[in-house]
Formats: structure tokens, C-alpha cells, sequence
């Protein structure tokens, strides 16, 4: 099948989507040829894939140096990067070396952030294995680690020389981590396109078996409109800020739980009930559409409340957003299934209630 | 006086030249206007200028941020990188505030990488206060951090929105950094002006004894043959690796005896004797203009001989540095006095005999 591709003039790239393309040698081929690649991954991904990944490069005439990191959300901070860097330079790695990110979305914003600073920017290559990084994480060039006072609080837009996602690699995720990356379907669908909706609302049932063909059109669809926004608005002046729905509120709990407590996608889920409420409340959303937002979200086994913090904690959590504009919180609210919009004017009162409305 | 500028499309900017720019608040209102702005500084430095800049600013409209990292070389680290970050987060500054960078080439450099990925990047000011920072590193938009495997082994390139060179900033500068910096003017003679080299050896007095009209021409025409370079070849993908003359081995000097040790200029002068003699080997320089290198070097009061490391030491540190591509040493070489070159195909034996040729 034809690639995807993002168009970002000379930073333009493929998206390729498919079954087994993890092992395809002439696939990695154009990008690794004569030229060292550290293949940046954790222990678990590894023990599944490494190999191949490394013997379809070595095919295609790259010298492999692997580089193991730690397993979960906490691998996105300094001294991780630290010791990604560390590795590449220990490897004699140069400016004309690559870095490919064999993993889910922690591996990969973490090793496209190395890639975006490594003697001030190399090259990489995304091959998500997690539906999440294939339907969100992966497209776009966000790259970011935390910060113990926010989450993605350093990081680079960095574009991906290339992603290669092979929808295979989602028959060994656990379940948990389908429903998250499901989250992020979802909201694409929310935020952009009416007929997702529906197809999801229709299909859910398949995506949770892990029917191929359903997750293949689940991962091209959301890529596509990924692609689309990431197009009109690289960095996200504007127009990008509505793939955040629900993501100020997500934030919020997920560092008001401590990072990976709750996984991103379920973080998401909530703080996208959270912010349709907010929409009801403010007008620009009628209750019935955001019934249909708590019903798909919770039709894919995800969260519909967040956790029980005190509502203060929340609001101070979203302070630190990234959205948040001359000391002002931002948020994404929706005008209708598949059409979002960026408001910065709320009455602080409904933002209180909507998160009051949506705690356990 | 006309600001010169370095034309890069919408990411062009101005370099403002002159006495006296540093309390002027009209110079920095049309960026700092109803923003926050972190500046970022030395204790030194803010003793002499914070108060002043700190007004300027609030005249035009900011809410200033002191914050002060450590003096010297070892400030490019990942330790104070983090405290900037934190300060900024702490004084709640968002993805629309700002980093001034008051000070040398360590704060320029740390504090332009703070700004590169604060949020996946903000937009910075540079106020040089030294000569090397407003000569060289102020302008063309590298930033970096030290690796204990090598010096700005991790950074970005993020261009400033302004850059603003108080010359009157010079009177205070010790006299070792004032010869420091005149290291990286006679540079951009070595390799890009020949007449600029005549002017040098005729003014050089002048320079050391801070004549104010020598010192405003030598920074002028500097960052001029600079900002041609940067226009032509922002990422260093080619001509702009000219202005690493010396660097290699200059590199090589700080990492071998400890950064800081000797000061970024004194390596470099080191470096480009070095450099000149590897030229002279080569075949590509004539002797008597090898011999008017290190001349200008001496009068300068600069090194002309590299410490005393042994030889596999010196190409030890040298294979980081980021010129290496395919495993080989690349090195910048004159063919005159004005005119360089980069090479990547020469004989190690000339390498080590240069080294050995210009060390005590």
C-alpha cells in the first residue's frame, strides 16, 4: 500500500503502514545505508524485536549500536537522555549517525529528543510497536522529556525521517496499552472527523479483538489526520493545539498521580470527558454529544472520571500546561462531534464544576 | 548606526552595535512588550549590568525573571540546564515568554539551549558581554551544552529574535578574556578576509589597549563575515564548517587539560597554529603565511603552542569532535591568508607531526 505522508516541505516524510514491515531491509534501506544507527528501545520491546530490527538494518548496510533504556514514563527525564547521548558518543557515533526509536511513545519522544539535540540534531526514524506512539506519538516531530514540575515541559519539534508502523507488533501489546492508544483514536475522530465517529462507534468492539483490518484503518485514519493538521501547523501556533483535546486535564492527573501511574491514553480518556463537559457547560457543545463522548470512551474500557484530587490540585496542575497563554488557561473545547475549537476566555467557575462533574 | 543583519528568511534578525544599548528600553520593547523574560545570567555579570537591563526591560514593558547559574565553562552542563528550566517553570513562564541571555559565550550557549527546548522552544535575545560572545558566539544561533565526551556534544540550533553588542560592556572585561575573544576576530580574518587580516596586524595595539573605535570595527566586521556564512549555510552542512578553523584542536585542548582551564580563545589560538602548520604540511599554505598566523597570535598575546599532552591524547579528543563523518577526522585548512578549506582526506602522519610541531 501506498505511504502516507506528512508534507513539510524539505522535512517532508512517509508514514508507512502495514504487516511485517519491522523485518523489510529495503524499507530502512534509503535512510541507513553505510551509516550507524543506535537503535534506542527498553528491555521488553527488545527481548520481541530487537533482533529482527537489527538484522533487516544490518541487511540494508547500517552498523547497528542498540541502546537499552528504561522501561515506562520515568525513561523521559534527564538522565536517561544522558545516558542515550552517552551511548551514541561511548559508540563513536558522529553527525551523520541515526537514532531509531523501536518502541512505544515513551521511546520515542525520548529518542527523538536525543535525536533533536545530538550534536544539534541528527536524523532518526520512529518504528512505533504500540497503537498509541503508531496513532499519535510517533507523526508529528513532538519530542519532549519531563519535568518533576510538568509533563514534556523540555523537548524539540523534531520530524522523524520516516515512521514504520507495523500493525503486526500490536498483537503483543497488553491490553491495557490497546485501550490507551484507542484514547487517541478516539479523540482524532472527536476533534476532526464526524464519520470516525461513527465508524468507531460501529467497530470498537473489533479494534478491542485486535481485528487487523480494523486496526490497520484505525492507524491509517488517524494517521491521515494527524498528517493533515501537522501540515498547516508544524508547531503548533494554532490549528495543532486541538489534537490536546482532552490533554489539560489528562496532564493533570497523570502528574497529580505521579507519571505512569495512570497511562497517558486513560489519562486522556478521562480529561476528554472533563473537557466535553466543559464544553456542555459553556455552550458550545449539546449534553447528547458529549453522552456520545462518555459512551465511546467507556464502550473501549476507559476511564470516563478522573482520579480524586481536590479540585484546587487540577487547577494547579494546569497551570503549567504549555497552552497557557499570558498566565491564562487554554482549553479544547468541542462545537460538535468532529470539530474542536481553542478558548482561552472560560469562566474559571466552569472549569471548577466540569472537573467536579467528571471525578470519581 | 544601521543594525547589520543575518538574513534567513523569517527567521532573519538584527545585530545592534553601539555604546550605551544596554539601558536603552526602545531597543529591546518590540520583542519583551507585556511578556515575561527570564534573564539569564552570572553573578558577575548581573553586579555590573542586571539592574540596568532589569530596568531597561521594565521600561519596555516586561516582567523580568532573574535567574543566575554558576560562572565559567562548567556551567554547560545538564545540572544547570535543569535549574533554568525550573526557574522558568517556577516564575510560571509559558510557551510566550522570553530568555535573555546577559553575559559571555557560556551564557549564551546555555541559555540558547534553554530557550531551544524550554517547551520545545521560546524565543531568546542575546546581550553579549564579552568580546568572543559578541564577535562569535552571540550570532548564528548554536547553542550547546558540554559531554564529559566532548564539548557542545549536545544542543540545537535556534537562532536569537536580536542580538544587542554593547561595546561599552568591553571596558570591564579582564584583559585574558578581551585577548580571548580578539582570538576569534583574527579568525574570521584567517579564513574569510585578507584585508581584514592587514587591518588586524596594523591595529592589533589598538584592540588590546580597548580603543573603542579599533574594538567597535573589529566586532562590526566580524559578526558581518559571520552573519554572510550563517546565511549561506545556517546548519553547517557545509562552507559554514570554516569557522571551526582551529577549533579541532582547540577543541581537543580544552577536553584534554579540563574545561576552563584554558579559556575557548587561548585553545583556539593554539589551534589554528596548529592548524596553519597542518596547512603548511599539507601543501595547501605557503610557510611566511603560516609564520604571519602564529605572528598575529603572538602580538595578540595568545598561545601559539598547545599544551604538553601526548600526541595519542590529542587524537583521542579529537575523534568526538563533530566534524568526524564516516569514522574519518575532517580538518579546516587555509590556502592563504583569507581563504579555507575543509579537508577530510589527509594523511595521519601530517596530523601528528602538526600537533608535535606546535606543542610546548
Amino acid at each position: 500500500m501506498q505511504p502516507l505522508s506528512v508534507t513539510l516541505g524539505d522535512r517532508s516524510y512517509p508514514i508507512h503502514i502495514g504487516v511485517g514491515l519491522l523485518d523489510d531491509a529495503q524499507r530502512y534501506a534509503p535512510y541507513v545505508a553505510s551509516r550507524s544507527v543506535a537503535v534506542v528501545t527498553n528491555k521488553i520491546v527488545a527481548s520481541l524485536y530487537l533482533e529482527r530490527v537489527q538484522r533487516a538494518l544490518e541487511q540494508a548496510g547500517a552498523r547497528v549500536v542498540p541502546v537499552l533504556i528504561e522501561d515506562g514514563e520515568r525513561a523521559k527525564a534527564w538522565g536517561t537522555l544522558d545516558r542515550v547521548i552517552d551511548a551514541l558518543l561511548a559508540a563513536r557515533c558522529g553527525r551523520d549517525s541515526l537514532i531509531l526509536a523501536l518502541g512505544g511513545g515513551v521511546v520515542g519522544d525520548l529518542a527523538g529528543f536525543a535525536a533533536a539535540v545530538f550534536q544539534r540534531g541528527i536524523g532518526f526514524i520512529q518504528v512505533p510497536t504500540t497503537l498509541l506512539a503508531q496513532v499519535d506519538s510517533s507523526v508529528g516531530g513532538k519530542t519532549a522529556i519531563n519535568h518533576v514540575r510538568g509533563k514534556n515541559m523540555v523537548g524539540a519539534f523534531h520530524q522523524p525521517l520516516a515512521v514504520i508502523a507495523d500493525v503486526a507488533t500490536l498483537d503483543t501489546l497488553p491490553d491495557r496499552e490497546l485501550r490507551a492508544g484507542i484514547a487517541e483514536v478516539i479523540k482524532h475522530g472527536f476533534v476532526l472527523d464526524p464519520q470516525f465517529v461513527d465508524w468507531l462507534e460501529a467497530n470498537i468492539g473489533k479494534l478491542l479483538a485486535r481485528d487487523r483490518t480494523a486496526l490497520s484503518h484505525a492507524v491509517r485514519r488517524s494517521c491521515e489526520l494527524k498528517a493533515q493538521v501537522v501540515a498547516a501547523d508544524e508547531r503548533e501556533t494554532g490549528l495543532r493545539a486541538i489534537l490536546n483535546f482532552g490533554h489539560t486535564f489528562g496532564h493533570a492527573i497523570e502528574a497529580g498521580l505521579g507519571y505512569g501511574e495512570w497511562l497517558h491514553g486513560e489519562a486522556v480518556a478521562a480529561g476528554m470527558v472533563m473537557a466535553a463537559e466543559l464544553s456542555v457547560r459553556t455552550g458550545t457543545l449539546r449534553r447528547e454529544d458529549a453522552d456520545r463522548v462518555a459512551a465511546l470512551i467507556a464502550h473501549a474500557g476507559l476511564p470516563v472520571r478522573g482520579p480524586k484530587l481536590p479540585i484546587e490540585q487540577y487547577l494547579e496542575l494546569m497551570q503549567v500546561d504549555k497552552k497557557v497563554s499570558g498566565g491564562r488557561l487554554r482549553f479544547i473545547l468541542l462545537e460538535g462531534l468532529g470539530r474542536a475549537t481553542l478558548r482561552g476566555d472560560l469562566d474559571p467557575r466552569l472549569v471548577r464544576e466540569s472537573i467536579a462533574a467528571a471525578v470519581q
